[in-house]
């Protein structure tokens, strides 16, 4: 192997060559990073030319890169922080991902998945707040769902609407379980089982509000179509 | 109180008391008890004039309880031994209680819960394996279910159908999780947890396989409309 | 469906086929939205001439609420917003719920019961600080809790109350376990197994703190009678 | 130390220096203990002179033990193995200590608890099955209760009754959870949370099914008396 | 909806109408299923003209299936029935599979995800105990995974040849994880949590031990390319 | 019962009659009420001529009480509030209970038993900072240990001195774990399960960090003698 | 890397590099293979030279091995199959591994660290039974002990003897839980949590019942030494 | 024993013996202790000759030790504050201990280990940043690994690394979980279990987060050598 392969920066050893086996660049998750870090690895990615996301990002993160990268945007509901090089001209997908909510309060969650699919070239579509509890809402938007090619459904508290969709269209389902809830909820430990579990076909759950992990999955899925 | 509102067999205090307090009499849970003990529980109950009810019954507590009241019978499925007295004319319930299941796993605690609902003099419809990965058969059933009075709603893995049902009824809701599934359904878990969070207003839910307790309920609710 | 079902607000597609299908208006529960949605949710409920109930709701949440609706009123040891029409006139149920906690610290849960129940239009009747380390306290008050139709137990700690009050009388008991406690109490986890596991017969269990929860059981069981 | 405190068997060192320390012989568990291992270490007990109690003994266990000890008892209910020698005239406590079950099924555990306590030389009172779902039976046996000088009770499923009976008596409660139950009881996690988070004063708790440990709780509290 | 949809036999409601929602039938999960259900489950499917797919099933259930429909054959490691009509010219699709284990011990599951991709017509490679206590085993083979595209990974103990996978191909990774190991493996659960937990991009995890459902996602991504 | 046996005071119901019961007046649990509700039960304790203790208090607390009873004390590490009545001659007892400690992290806890315990007339030695990792300082105080009646026990993280100790004393041991430690600690669970698994005879368990329901064990144990 | 590295038997890919790698050949887990695979995974390794451990071995899988190597010895208590080569003069290590129980019970998983360490050429000391409940036991082999270089302390139940060894010694200490025990012992939970929380140094964990891992563990410290 | 081995603050022990027995002195572990009684602590061990280590210290407790002791040094990142005597010429090991992260957020973790083991006078290599994601990262740094005694490998999330690392090296690996991660993680739980359950050979566990654990048993390994 390559010694180019990644920058050595004592702290933090950056995966150059990952864009080579994934088809996107080392993304930065910010949580027990200091500032510093999280800058000084954005600026060694952006620098070697490629795009920079960061997700779980706060405002003192941002700050930090937005010193050492001047296009550096941040998306506040979602936590993240992009950096995209003008001449990179990605390349948009002409399939649909779906990322739909159970209720409103999924939405920080879910939009962590829909800024990540962009970033990764993906044409996202948002049906939001379609919970089981009033499924004529799922009901009536189901001819936009039938369209996409990948869904990622998003839920917290009983996490049954991956159930209810995957029983419905024949579109592969990453589900994605949220800490939305209380009490019994265990901080997501009840959607999470209840999609593990679900007795519906097509359907495959990543962890707890990982919505960065749902949109490369479904980025994986469609790349080489 | 009254000395003689309990009989003490030693090892047991049958409860004769209990048709007065509760509307029907001491009901015998089975495990734990050996097929002796629970056939003199069960002559105690009879002889006092009440009907029994065990349940989680093997065949060898029924061959036991069938030595001593002739009248016995075993319902297999459901696990339950009863005996009842010719002259208890049971009033039968003009409402309804519709007992729904997501799979044809769950009919063991279904057929508890529907076995302890007729013993206790209520109206029973079954309607089972509508879970939510065919939602048709569910929404081609929900006139019936209209009209019962309360619904009980039988569900293991996801334990997402009270949930779906929920959303759809006005009716008081009595969820039972079930421990059908495997690996991360640990038990019952998933289901218990999912029935607990459930978004769906008019649900509340009973401990893990527990069908007698969910028809006692019903029977709670509907006993002095 | 009728797409007039329910409005689409983009973060929130809000539920006004609700009141046909529950009874009751879509419930706001506040965790997870912002003030800003919150208070264009509530409006868009008010607008449309039903009534406003928002849950666990802060006092931002309240602030941003009365500036869209000026009756909108905040209970403060519920957490509840209220906003109702003038003209509704709330049918009075003559049953009586009543809600019993086992401790004073169980008020909250309790409030945010009682203040949904009678939003509901149930007529409430509270008995506070009955638990079972001094059971005489309980006993003094079971003719009042006998007049009632329903009875909500509210209880942290060991949970036990709704098992000594299932003893006592033969009303449909809703238990809410609360996270009142310490140490083993696992965030109400001890107080919501035990009423589960309850050998009390007549008891069925809301999520952890569902104050909410318990009295729309209740109202769901009033309704049709 | 002395090196004829304990006898080196290989598999075990069977500690004769525990009497002096603690009052009362080395007992045997069972469990992951061969008959021919448990045969041995009675024998090496008997020999000292000492007393032999054997607790979780199956069949098998008590054949090998009879072998090597003439004397050797076998307690069914309790599964214990015991063996006096004769001359050991047994101090007979005049303190009485209780031993309280909610239900039948917990008679296995009470009774392993009754057998170690009477070995121990104290003096037993059984009330057997005066759950909460019945308290008048517990009322009933009040006075009888108040008369011990230490009271042991043991529940399976909610685990309720040390905090009612803690309610009502002034007398050290030792607190025995069962692992009788079902579901959500997690094969007695339920009881001993309750027992744990009991809200009434004056209650310790043993590990789940412990019959001997409560017994010999009890023993060390009534000793020095 | 058309009644045809279903066909009610009591015990279960066999949705004919899957094939058309999800593209192939209903599939047939025997625990908790008599052998006479399952036979009339299959029987019911297989007379429609669609092919049968039993997962989970014993030698009895088997043989009720044998005696109904005569093409029944059973795939013993994947416990598994298959009966197909011979008229059913499956199109076999010419992305590949990968099927890889960690260890020897995956291989029952392994091989039900084996079996039911083939019985939905997909193109299957067996790449069997390249765990990461040998990792040359695994690179030694990396061209062959990566001719495939959609990786299935199934693995017990700590669960981590996900994240090795992960780390090397850009292929969509379906995680499972396996109830092989013991003691604090908890059936499973620490290779859940590590695969759920995984750093490395594109994963997505099924239940434990759920071969089935790792099968079906794949076919879900692939049946539309 | 007798009416004036509680006070109502509409949030509380103070049991007045509990110094029958249990020998002393109900204690005051402070979290979850506010300082005005726990101002106003103490007054109502104290007017009743019983001296009052409220745990678990902090500043707000203490200044709320303060000003309703002149003769309240704050006990800071213990976080206590006591007020005794000057005519109350608290009867010494003359058993000794020894509240030993493994670390200086467990104070608070062990602090909360001692002030709990010296309220109710116990007569206290502490021993602290003697745990398993340097064991001489254990064997040093053992000649002082072994002069107690009752001995509490106090640890954190593996909680294994309890275990220890019981294999050295014959006097009747209450265990306390507590929540110190970190990771797979669990917030005092790793200590709880040490304790309850103790392989050492005449222990007993209560909650974690519960050091006042350990001196009221004690207290109830040493009452009668 | 080269082909001849390992051998490919379809169901098993026999690591024979792992002797250059590790200092030792595969060894076979032998949970979840069949006695053939077994054998043939058996028969790889001895005629490729090098000597077969195969751990949690049963008699049918001892039978299989033992007809195609001759010369394998099965270990009953330890449950361990070896084969070795006459030629192989294994290197006796001069430093001992004492290996050292809490109890009896714990024989099983200590034997498998031991016949296992002697498999890998260790110098292995037994000092069985010596727990914490009479640890005058334990004391009187200390100087036994302080001769070893590594010591593997075994325990269930509350596991405290690893901190109790690591206050006396400054040896590395390997802990090994064992699943001996109930109730709240949770299959080895309980000694788990205790020896990952030790307050004593030198000492770290493998997983439950692994007395092989402990072995390997003590053979990678002694090795290079 | 010697009254000498400790010194008696009240509420501390100072076990002044510890370096007899263990080879370095005892060390502070902070939390739960005020800044007044560390500064206590740290002037009672270094008065003595001996060198202070207090680890999960914050800025208070800092200054507080920092007025009594001048050579104290706070080691920011590790939450370490050191106290060296000029005279303690520390005999630098030659052997090398590496430490090695999964990601650049276990570096607070990392640097405890690394401190405390630079403290107990060990030769510290760090390799940080090389987690399985990328694992070229990891083979480049191979060599340098083969050349420590033993290896301290440090990672969260899936806790993967330790078994690539034990599948590739044959030097003792000291795993030490982080709590680095989110949702299913459950605060190290995750990767806890992964370690615990891996296949690798030669790998043993500490407590989650207890990069100091780690030091002493990679310390305890190297002492004697």
């Amino acid at each position: 192997m390559n010694p180019k392969h990644y920058e050595d920066l004592g702290f933090a050893k950056v995966d150059h060559h990952r864009i080579k086996r994934k088809g996107f660049p080392e993304v930065i998750y910010c949580p027990g990073k200091t500032p510093a870090q999280i800058a000084k690895i954005a600026k060694s990615i952006y620098q070697k030319g490629h795009n920079v996301l960061a997700t779980r990002a706060d405002k003192k993160a941002y700050a930090a890169v937005k010193k050492v990268i001047k296009k550096a945007k941040y998306h506040k509901i979602a936590k993240i922080i992009t950096a995209k090089h003008s001449n990179t001209a990605t390349q948009q997908h002409s399939n649909i991902v779906t990322i739909i909510t159970a209720g409103t309060a999924d939405l920080p969650v879910a939009e962590e998945s829909c800024v990540s699919a962009e970033f990764l070239g993906l044409n996202v579509e948002r049906i939001y707040d379609v919970g089981v509890s009033g499924v004529h809402r799922l009901v009536k938007n189901l001819d936009k769902i039938n369209k996409s090619r990948v869904v990622i459904v998003v839920a917290g508290m009983e996490g049954a609407l991956p159930s209810v969709v995957g029983g419905l269209i024949d579109k592969p389902i990453i589900a994605v379980p949220t800490s939305v809830g209380y009490g019994a909820n265990f901080k997501g430990l009840s959607a999470l089982l209840s999609m593990l579990n679900t007795c519906a076909p097509g359907v495959a759950v990543v962890n707890i509000d990982n919505g960065f992990g749902a949109a490369v999955m479904a980025f994986t899925i469609l790349r080489t179509i």
